[in-house]
């Protein structure tokens, strides 16, 4: 069984793999592809993965051709959906046992490399799929957090098939970033009354320097303080805390307003490997201490981060980022690029 | 003048280069080397790099050839030494100019890549530089911290020269990573009473599973929590949470434990890139209300991170990281390989 491991100074935890010690020479980064070379997420390539979760599809025979989006178990999961977290001390240390989800979305039954080039409909339906997996997982009382992420490209993690996909993490903790970003916009709404995310959006869409697109109620920012060149976040302008509460109409307006991001990117940064990530509030916060003013001091969004820059490892070590271009510069050259 | 500017959510401070705006296609890491392909790093060829702040050197003569160790203010720096932080609001955003001093230690006259490589006494003098530089910027009032790092090989944000050095960045806030290091210890120390560092050190010790090699005062650690496959701490056994502290006999010991850490790490993994950074107590803590337990509840050590995965940009998003191997076998493994 994997292990959730708690940095005992700074309280961050870490999913360590601990099923089999892979040599040295295992970890550097390997084809995960079939060995025939064929696409197994591809239609009519169903039975080369495992069995689907989830899918959206016209007939009712599941693993087979006919659908949309197909939720999968990943084949090589981090965490496993079986037994308890059975947290437990270790000498100082904290550990407990890994459990979670660990799924793959599958973004079209095409052969499409990047989810920049589907279909706005299609794109939505992605988000639909998002939003049918964090509510099954949300059943699920031992999960605090679903972390729904991509990879596109190989040096932004992606794999070689190259095969429109993102993945999902089900998990009984809630990460340090999102968790700071939580206490962060918590103080910030105990000092107010308002929420942060609320009064960047007003001031952006104000003062328009830093603003990528504005568009059926999305803006897509490269924000004030972006730690990477071409940062951009993609906000609703109403608020809402919980990514799950999007209708279909939000979802086809966030369709739109992510394939004109992503496309401004590919074209701007020559088909950049980039990782976008959703941020939306914890399963179940009403329950747990956050009932009064639950929905109003966080406001979920997407992150999206190309991949265009080597990171020093200072940049882990100290958390001190450097961004070689100003988003103001980044936002201006976004817009100007047409698509 | 480039701007440090802080998230407004999390609170974290970025540096944001304002000078030129880049266009993106010169954000692609290109090579810094003189244009003759000569490394402008090595003995004689003083001239071609700025000159020298500080030098351990036979003769008297800077900039001319002679000397041990060399500190050069960075050719691209991001911090400027002149004038004041002069920090402001930007709307609800915080801001102030990106002072703070960059430089470049120099390790060795010969053309050696690896720190590993060179001889303990010559490894030795490259952390009495440390010293020398930290202790003459704590001076400055200006400045909280100064952060030591070297990013080894392409991959982990080396230069193309291939000729070993170093980096010092003193900036006027402390980085996030440290600052919540320094809380968490804290933290321990107000409950416990005990620096946290010296209970981990004394579990390590016991149990001898994650130590990689314990020598003349120090022990080489992989943390029970990595984020990296083996990722290794090294830390004073004695209670020390100041790095200047150390005197000339420390320098050799440490000297010695690095050399032996990287040579292993150098053998196991096949060279690999890898960046290490200094993390000391910021300047002046106890002026800054700690002055009852200053020295007490901080521990300074050094944290070695091979860059042999990639690292997936969710894993920035969340601050959630996947270690693929256990600390516990890369420990093992690094002890196992002979140097």
């Amino acid at each position: 069984m994997p292990e959730l491991r708690k940095d005992p100074i700074i309280g961050r935890w870490v999913i360590i793999a601990t099923e089999r010690s892979k040599r040295p020479d295992e970890l550097s980064s390997k084809a995960n592809g079939s060995p025939d070379g064929e696409c197994p997420f591809c239609e009519t390539k169903e039975a080369k993965t495992p069995g689907e979760i989830f899918a959206i599809r016209k007939n009712n025979q599941p693993n087979t051709p006919g659908w949309q989006v197909r939720a999968i178990p990943s084949v090589a999961p981090f965490l496993r959906i079986e037994g308890d977290s059975d947290r437990r001390g270790h000498g100082l240390y904290d550990v407990m046992n890994s459990i979670g989800a660990h799924e793959v979305i599958v973004e079209t039954p095409q052969h499409i490399d990047n989810i920049a080039d589907l279909a706005t409909e299609q794109i939505a339906s992605v988000f639909y799929a998002y939003r049918e997996r964090m509510m099954d997982l949300e059943k699920d009382q031992r999960f605090k957090y679903v972390l729904v992420f991509k990879n596109h490209g190989w040096s932004a993690g992606g794999g070689k098939e190259k095969h429109s996909r993102s993945q999902l993490i089900a998990t009984p903790i809630t990460p340090m970033r999102v968790k700071e970003e939580l206490i962060g916009s918590r103080q910030y709404y105990d000092y107010h009354e308002r929420c942060i995310f609320c009064d960047i959006i007003r001031q952006e869409t104000q003062q328009k320097e830093r603003v990528v697109c504005d568009m059926d109620g999305f803006v897509a920012v490269a924000p004030f303080a972006s730690r990477f060149p071409f940062e951009v976040w993609i906000l609703p302008k109403k608020h809402s805390s919980d990514f799950t509460k999007c209708d279909d109409q939000h979802r086809v307006d966030l369709a739109r307003i992510l394939k004109q991001v992503l496309l401004k990117l590919k074209k701007a940064l020559d088909d950049p490997p980039y990782n976008y990530i959703i941020h939306t509030a914890p399963f179940r916060r009403e329950k747990r201490g956050y009932w009064k003013t639950v929905n109003q001091d966080y406001h979920w969004h997407i992150e999206i981060m190309p991949r265009i820059t080597r990171v020093a490892g200072f940049e882990w070590g100290s958390g001190f980022y450097i961004c070689p271009i100003p988003p103001e510069d980044a936002a201006r050259f976004l817009r100007e690029t047409e698509i």
